[in-house]
């Protein structure tokens, strides 16, 4: 049942998400102690104009 | 109050969120106590290569 | 795989979670097109004074 | 550390964005006695058909 | 309809909180051109060991 | 800047989510290609009569 959320910067490749996924869901199952198939994982990528640090949007850095 | 996020995966098409936010708002309203009016109902698209579950992205099934 | 998070003011019973996760779990089923098994609920109750409306905490009307 | 979530329908202006961001920072950093620095604000835009409230898609009305 | 969503270690007063909301709120009716009856605010405290910043937990630091 | 959020059942121990939040966030660095520093991750517990799966709360199986 866990379900891990990653938002991050537009711009990962499909090829970076599946490695994340494939490492992160064997970690959390075994960290976590629960079996893979019921671990979760979706990306939300964000636009750089949709992200903002200490009061700057990512786009205007 | 309520606020109802619907993650999924996208593909869904307008008339089925239509239909949904009818039925749940109504089931909804009816057993938490509240107007329907109070009750917000967001849906959040999901591409298949964002979303996997057991270590493998929904794209590579 | 849809996941449906709910927030709403802490008070709710368990009989009317229980109910809600029934009704909303059979006419996502049926709407999106999906097993029920794939359906996550999930609630997150929010104190008064932690949600606001119109610039008022809720605890504060 | 605070992490400010922002979802609006689709239709703001990048500058309405990035005003949002630096009043806002700047109002929290004030507020809840933390660096600017640590203050991170993400935007989800939504689209009209994505959001209901009473039951009814914005798209709709 | 904006939906503010703050997450944000545990320890901040309802004063602070009530503050937030009262400031927010009217900038981002004003800056977002709505009314500022359709601005929900929600709080989420998080607990120091629920929080790692650069792979450490707060309650670490 | 990626933030990870992580929703599980309640019950877990602060060792293990300090076993997490090392390994992932040195894995997501490695794999996202940024810093380790950039990385948050934030824990949501969730009660049992809180999260439903195929209709039925985790509290009733």
């Amino acid at each position: 049942m866990p379900t891990i959320s990653v938002r991050l910067l537009k711009g990962r490749s499909i090829d970076q998400k599946r490695e994340f996924v494939e490492v992160v869901t064997r970690e959390a199952a075994s960290i976590l102690k629960c079996g893979p198939d019921v671990i979760d994982i979706i990306f939300e990528d964000v636009e750089k104009h949709d992200w903002a640090v200490g009061g700057k949007l990512a786009s205007d850095k």
